[in-house]
């Protein structure tokens, strides 16, 4: 029999919670988590055994020292978050969920893990299982996501007290997310920001798919952590004191915690342990009888003995007492209501009222500016309107004009403010972004360039999976940002964006639909949204109020043709005014056109065949936008043309780069005047 | 007037190359760079005049000392390679590239900065302005770019020793590049692989958009880079001597090297330096005046005085020298030939011939295999062909089967191998990739899940942009890799690169398409290739062998209906299987299918009208593929229907999936009937 994990001698690790009686049990809880793994993984014939049966040792610490979790409650809102950076390793979650009673979790689950329907998902799927804090699976989102959360843990104890909010957010990472990208910037912003209630558990492990992790990484984590003003430690990760040990240590910290876990891939199988060969496949009947008998293991596949279970059912006790003082206290706080309204992310009754004045305002007023100024003056209402929204930039603040007046800087200790410096960290902020909306309290927005969009793709992915109501602000648009050249200009962006499933881009033609647009996002609470913006001045041609939000049509007539309608221009955003122009010449040649404004493609598909019929009309119909013309075709049909880009855009300034790809009124009028006659 | 940069005790630097005589002149020469950057910013309105004024003693430091380049051969093979990574800094690169003397960038160019044709681009544009070696602009992408750059070096000079092979490579990057998440994964690998050739000087100036760095981060770069086996120094980034000592001592390292330049943003602006004021925008006239006033340059914009002009121009005397000398070596070698057919990446000229006489082969044995097994057979027969293909995966390569037979891996310190481990690194590895082709010498192909496109988002775009010969190879390209689910199934990723302009997007239906796309690839020499891959098996319905490449027209049709055609079904990879057995389906029900195979829609859309409706036809179109439905239209046409995906895809095995999301033969014959009279 393989050795059994080392007890260290006990410290006093100084846990606030009572300790459950694990002294001589933990040994066989963390077994269970690893026949429950590998049995699962078996009977899927799919999945990843090594890392739950590696990190069994750690986790469990972790839940029965530490984790304050009520799983009748999933969704209280003190409760620790704990994220599976490590997505792959998912049985190890859906194993401890199923010991300590979440509803959903029952043995039946874990048996169909990895089939259709069951909660038991591939990878851990946020809203589809209890519990489950976050999706992970795409490496160092989690880890990012939980910097998010760990942000907004402390922001909501600056606004709440200790009383309400004290949580901690614990992550279990692998080397996988250690060397992504992003990892970089999550741990550079959390270092920064001082985020102390963090604690990283990394799966240290030296395998990764293509074998040991020298063939590709000579980092020393450690030293890359503590440059980035981290505390870390070093343990055993099969030594269950020594890991409580340090896990308690790591929570005396005001700074952000690193534990390397030194552990052993499919730790138990007799031959794969140690190897790549534990990772991501099932071991095997051989190799799973011989787990057996190394851990010492005897019971059948997916058969837990009661004293085990009962073990690990205290978790769920300690959660529940520790959930039900916290709601004794926050009755007493008189700040329930307040606090679960937050909580909830609900917009103020009269926030939509507010927004709606000052959109009459803007169509009064008829503001000549660019939608990022106009997403700018509207900011300045909905901050003032509601604290939920919680602003910031990839360091492009001046550019993107998300910086309203009295929204002070989320610093180092002092997270009273508003407003995220996210530094030069497009991925970060997007995974952040996704960890405060999930946490609950804010409702975040974040600027950068449309064209960076690209470096902020895993995140907007799982925005968009996750449904949670994120606001990309995205400025710069098109060639419109001029000067700056074709690594700035974007082209494919918007077709990139408008084919990934439940995200809704809007790109507003005026300072009118700009407002509306965020009227949209804000309430879409199932949605993120990005909103594409110019760089460059747009007149403000809805100058006739309408109570109705016309953006949330998707698209809709903007001006109606005098007799006839003889085409039809399709347009977004800065290209609205081409149309409108180009209508005009139309009219000097007997050409009767409508103009169609389509802010959000993903609105216009939702509305009625009738009311889309009505507003592409039975006539020619031409599209300009200033970007790549996949996607196009589906509304000018057969018949129709485009006039956008072809390929990359180039330096120079922004009216000549128009006229240089033939993205004018003349450039639609000699489209038309191809398909109809012209006089 | 301002202290002048620092004048340290000059040391022994251990320069092969003979120092110019710039003791006297090296001030003057740095003002020079100041001044044309400044004063063509002004003249532009627009551009980033604060680095090139706080960078120019280190750039002066590099080029009077160090570079090696010979601006009357731009693409001298054994050339220093000069990276901008902060490529908003282009004018720092544009009055470097003026005074030493490339053909290209005359005085009128520097003076037309920005403007539409000038070679003087926002940022500097490979292929545009000769001797820059890379794009740059997207943050963190130089940096990377030169990590492949140095890689190729080594491992051209483990090729052909160092007679013939023997350069820097030297990057200049910012605060944002060492923010950005590439930057982890640039560092991790250069360290690990030990590319003591590649030396980094980052502009420590303290100050990003938004204001002092010390906003948004607080790592400790010196520690970070440390941590991940680079030397590190600290110098005075305006003492001209010190930045030479440093440089000197860095090219004594066996380890990349990082050289912290503390310096002052806009050196010289009397109210702006120091300050984000001086970063992004013109200074002004004031202070332009001001600031000629503190440096002690008194000539007017965009005159360089003749003794200024001649220190730059030994820089082009000594790089003309070294550049006979080694033609003489190259002459004298006896691999003349050799060297500049890998130079250029000719392709053998037997080449051509060995992949037709496999692919007749597969066209009989019809082998029933997944794409991505179908590509490591094909990858077999062109990796045993020819040596310029250099291999690898982020860390997935007994999944993408990219590892043919003996390639050996490229490790730290021996850089024989073919094969890269680039480690759970999607982004580093698109970027390195571009830095390996950009070199010359080798056609670099990478793999990783299509899912994971989104991580490498930002070096795809400059791979097209700068129409490098890299190949993605992308596996598990739809819902068909099954149960883990949706984070790892794309659905957005097809579209999203079709939109890409400059980018070949192959998704081949069985292994005869497989080897086309993999021959069209290797010769696409100004465009980037992804090929999408399926992880289940797919049959071979090529059987007919043709010499002709049938992939090569994008789109064709794979069976031609019985008599007359009721419908066309499109479909692309692992849906063609579909559409075929749909046709037979459809043949019961008296309907008379066509099948069209679309492996790539870009080279379709390049063929003639003619052939293009012929392949279409009249008659009703259905399209099949298991992803996102943008785009489509454009072939499907208005009265089409198109069977695919509507949202994210689940966890279950894969044929559970299509039927679960109705990706069917059945789903495709009720699409057909739902516009047809199906008997």
């Amino acid at each position: 029999m393989l050795n059994r994990p080392n007890d260290q001698a006990f410290g006093d690790p100084a846990v606030r919670e009572p300790a459950l009686d694990v002294e001589e049990a933990h040994v066989d809880m963390a077994n269970a988590l690893r026949a429950l793994a590998m049995d699962a993984v078996e009977r899927a014939k799919s999945g990843h055994p090594g890392m739950p049966m590696g990190m069994a040792d750690v986790a469990t610490a972790l839940f029965t020292r530490f984790m304050k979790v009520d799983p009748s409650r999933p969704n209280w809102a003190d409760r620790d978050r704990f994220i599976l950076s490590a997505g792959h390793g998912s049985m190890l979650l859906y194993a401890i969920h199923h010991l300590i009673g979440y509803a959903d979790m029952g043995i039946d689950e874990i048996k169909r893990f990895r089939q259709l329907g069951a909660v038991t998902a591939g990878h851990p799927e946020y809203g589809h299982t209890f519990g489950v804090e976050t999706t992970t699976g795409p490496l160092g989102q989690g880890l990012t996501t939980a910097v998010g959360m760990a942000l907004a843990e402390r922001m909501m104890n600056a606004r709440f007290g200790d009383e309400i909010v004290d949580h901690h957010t614990y992550v279990i990472a692998g080397d996988g997310c250690l060397m992504e990208g992003i990892s970089h910037e999550a741990i550079d912003l959390a270092g920064h920001l001082k985020l102390g209630k963090l604690i990283v558990l990394w799966d240290d492990n030296g395998i990764s798919i293509d074998g040991r992790t020298t063939l590709s990484t000579s980092t020393d984590q450690l030293a890359r952590f503590r440059a980035s003003g981290w505390d870390v430690a070093s343990v055993d990760g099969h030594a269950y004191h020594a890991v409580v040990d340090a896990i308690a240590e790591a929570r005396r910290s005001d700074r952000p915690s690193l534990i390397a876990c030194r552990t052993t891939i499919g730790f138990g199988a007799p031959t794969k342990a140690g190897t790549e060969g534990a990772h991501g496949a099932p071991l095997g009947a051989t190799e799973i009888e011989g787990a057996r008998q190394r851990l010492g293991w005897s019971h059948p596949p997916f058969e837990i003995p009661e004293n085990v279970r009962a073990a690990w059912l205290g978790v769920a006790t300690r959660g529940r007492a520790a959930r039900e003082d916290w709601e004794t206290r926050l009755a007493a706080s008189g700040r329930r209501a307040e606090f679960e309204a937050r909580i909830e992310g609900e917009l103020p009754a009269d926030f939509d009222e507010k927004l709606t004045a000052y959109k009459r305002e803007l169509s009064e007023t008829r503001p000549n500016v660019a939608s990022r100024k106009a997403s700018e003056m509207v900011l300045g209402i909905i901050n003032a309107a509601t604290d939920l929204t919680l602003g910031g930039s990839a360091d492009l603040t001046h550019s993107n004009l998300t910086l309203t007046k009295g929204l002070g800087s989320v610093a180092p200790g002092d997270y009273a403010g508003r407003y995220v410096h996210y530094g030069i960290r497009e991925h970060a902020m997007s995974a952040v972004m996704n960890g405060l909306a999930l946490h609950g309290g804010f409702i975040p927005y974040g600027g950068t360039f449309l064209v960076f969009s690209d470096y902020a793709r895993g995140g907007i992915r799982l925005s968009a999976l996750m449904g949670q109501r994120v606001v990309y602000v995205f400025t710069h648009d098109s060639i419109g940002l001029g000067e700056d050249g074709p690594t700035h200009q974007p082209v494919e962006h918007l077709a990139m964006l408008r084919a990934t499933p439940n995200l809704h881009v809007f790109r507003p033609a005026d300072a009118v639909e700009t407002l509306e647009a965020w009227q949209l996002a804000l309430h879409a609470e199932g949605t993120p949204s990005v909103l594409a913006l110019s760089r460059q001045n747009l007149p403000t041609f809805r100058t006739e109020h309408t109570d109705e939000n016309l953006t949330g049509y998707g698209a809709y007539v903007a001006r109606k043709p005098k007799r006839r309608r003889d085409v039809t221009l399709l347009a977004t955003g800065s290209e609205v005014e081409i149309a409108f122009r180009a209508a005009d010449m139309l009219a000097l040649r007997d050409v009767d056109a409508a103009v169609v404004s389509m802010p959000c493609w993903e609105l216009f598909e939702t509305q009625s065949a009738d009311y889309r019929r009505q507003v592409l009309g039975t006539a020619p119909r031409v599209a300009v936008e200033a970007a790549a013309r996949l996607g196009w075709d589906r509304w000018i049909g057969e018949r129709g043309r485009f006039v956008g880009m072809n390929g990359f855009g180039a330096s120079a300034p922004a009216p000549e780069l128009y006229q240089h790809f033939g993205i004018t009124p003349a450039g639609v009028v000699d489209a038309v005047c191809d398909i109809l006659t012209c006089a």
